[in-house]
Parts: structure tokens; C-alpha cells; sequence
């Protein structure tokens, strides 16, 4: 583990296990991706899908933050979760109940036509699992109009909070509420395409979110 | 407007005033923010607050990110909401509807204690409303643990998709389910502190939102 991955604020919510940090990265589709631009730092937000130890991330050739990674320059990225807010009786012990990974690293092309398709497989069916089969696949210019980049997770953290509020003992019988209230992402009812005839059923990557 | 703030992907999707900005900050309470310690990138998840043009975050006097910072090095800093998955036809047109911000500039240490107490119950009350006058505030040793750190919005940025799938001509026909699936963040029930009197009713706080 190099030092910088190693979680530096309450270092008893820190871990390293790949289980662990697989198991986020998989609950989640959207990272923010940090790097160095002419000297100053930027942050942005993209999709990314996981295959075993490596993320895989997409976008535009055109995309700044694609060719500026694309060089091999350091980059960080994170996935969090935030899966409750924790409401402690005094103001200074609240908190948010979370799950998030944090990694360092170097972006490499991937230029190999089969792993490319297979990345941007990987990708699709990560923001939706089973929909890449229902979709029409990209064509051979779709395809070079895609950069597609792998991170390795060999320098990640995960850091996790879980469970109620700690409060001290003096500001126990204040006669506060306190307590948990947890966070879900709920998928709504689908909006149909108006172009699209009405008699489409919906498929079944579909069906097993909503 | 500085260069560096302008969208450069998807330019149309760019907006800049401050009601779109502020409207989208509103909106969330986790931020990551990104920047450099020495010489790579990092990004840190952290709660924040809004008051006016400027966004307070906090941390412990401990925290690495909250020392860098202290320093008035530069940052980025990113709030991302996904709003909903964009299943198109071909699976190069497969998006996601969000609302991002992104902004650049450095950040000041509240030092003066009447706005460091304001900053922390805007920051409480950013994760949920009318928290703070529910609890107990903090004391001066609290105060004294606490770093309160304040962001300008001034190069500041929003980017936003909305609507449905934008297919190509030639695969509006061949049947492929298409449309877009919202998605919510939704609070669930209550969960109390074991060590809480029972008798203690919900607050006020919690049933806005639950």
C-alpha cells in the first residue's frame, strides 16, 4: 500500500481489501476524476464501469480531460455514496452515513479494437446492468470517435461510515432527537421516447430497476 | 468569465449565471473537491454549505485537506446530481441526465468567531433544514477543533442535460426500446438512537423530509 493511499482522518473507517473497495465501485456509476492542468487542479465528473482490478472511463476524443490523462499524467478519482444522515444531539457529532473509494493513478489508452468494445461494454451495463445486448452496438466510426482510458486500482482506499450518532455523555439527557435517516436512490416510472412506436415493450434491463 | 471556467464539452449545455449555479448547490450537500499535494492530484469528499456567492466547507484542524487548503493553494471543487439514466437506441448515444457544477479559485480561513459559528449551522442546515436551532450548539472547544474554510463562486460553472434520448436517423426503426428512467433520492424511515428516550418526538426537522 503506498502511503498516499492510506486514509489519513479516522483511520479505523480505512480499508484496503479489494472485496471492499470492488463492492462500492460497483454499487455506483459516476466518479470525479481530479488532475493537473496547466498547473492547476480540476475536477470532473464522469460514467465508469469496473472490470475486475481496473476502471474503465469514457468520453470524446475531443474531451480535455480525455487527452490530457491519455498523456499518462497522475490522476485521482472517487466514488462516495452517501447513504444516510447522521443527527447527533449536539451539532459538532452530526455526520452522513457513507461509502467511498479513493484512488491514485496513471489513465492508458485502450487501443485494442476488442477490448475497446468490451470497456465500453463493461461501461454501459455498469450504469445499467443487461442493457448493452438490447442496444445497437457502436460502429466502426462511433468507435474511433471514442477514447477509452483504464485506471488500475492498485493504490485505492475505501473509507465507510455506518450506524447512529456518537454523542458525548454530558449531552445525552438534552432531551434531543437523535438518530439516523437513511438515504436510497429509487429509480422512477420510465418516460418513453415520443418517437418511438408505443408498442415496444419494456426490456428487461428495464424492468429489474424500476 | 475566466477561460478556465468555460464548459468545453457539449458547450450548449453550459450555464454561468448565478441563479443556475446556486439553484444546483442548493440542491446537495456533498461536494468533492480536488487538489494538488505534492505535486499529485487528489479528490476528498466533503459536506458543504452555500451563503451567497460563497460556499463554506469544514473539517478538523487535523485534516490534511483542510490544512492544504488553509494555505490558499488552488482548488476545483464539483457537485454532480444524476437525474436520471438516458437509454437511447445505439448504446453510443446511452447518457445520463444530470445537473454538475464546477468551480475554480482558492479558499479563505473563517477565522472570526460570529461567522464560523454562521458558517457551521449553514452547513448543517445545507443537509438538512432548520437542523442547527434543534440542537446543541458547539462550545468553544469545538469551535477551536473546527476549521472552517470559505470558496468563492465567482469561476464557477453549471453544466446540465435534460430530456430524452437523441438517436441517429437510421436506428429510429429497428425496435430498440428507448426513453428515460428517472431517478430520486429518497429519505427512509427514522431510524432512533438506541440510547434515546423513546418518548422524544421526530423533530420538526425530519418530518419535512421523511
Amino acid at each position: 500500500m503506498k502511503d498516499k493511499t492510506k486514509v489519513k482522518r479516522v483511520p479505523k473507517r480505512g480499508h484496503y481489501d479489494s472485496e471492499t473497495i470492488h463492492n462500492i465501485l460497483d454499487k455506483d456509476f459516476l466518479c470525479h476524476v481530479g488532475f493537473v492542468h496547466e498547473g492547476y487542479p480540476v475536477v470532473i465528473p464522469t460514467l465508469y464501469g469496473r472490470d475486475g482490478d481496473k476502471l474503465y472511463i469514457h468520453g470524446s476524443m475531443a474531451s480535455r480531460m480525455m487527452k490530457d490523462l491519455e498523456k499518462g499524467i497522475e490522476l485521482s478519482l472517487s466514488v462516495t455514496m452517501v447513504n444516510g444522515l447522521v443527527l447527533a444531539r449536539s451539532a459538532f457529532h452530526h455526520s452522513v452515513n457513507y461509502e467511498s473509494v479513493v484512488l491514485f493513478g496513471t489513465a492508458s489508452l485502450v487501443d485494442n479494437e476488442n477490448e475497446k468494445m468490451r470497456a465500453l461494454e463493461i461501461i454501459t451495463d455498469h450504469v445499467l446492468k443487461n442493457r448493452w445486448k438490447e442496444t445497437r452496438i457502436p460502429n466502426q466510426k462511433e468507435l474511433k470517435g471514442t477514447m477509452v482510458l483504464s485506471i488500475p486500482l492498485d493504490a485505492a482506499s475505501a473509507k465507510i461510515r455506518t450506524g447512529g450518532p456518537i454523542d458525548d455523555k454530558e449531552d445525552m439527557d438534552l432531551g434531543i432527537w437523535a438518530g439516523t435517516i437513511p438515504i436510497h436512490k429509487t429509480y422512477g416510472s420510465p418516460i418513453k421516447d415520443e418517437l418511438m412506436d408505443p408498442d415496444i415493450t419494456t426490456p428487461e434491463s428495464v424492468k429489474a430497476i424500476i
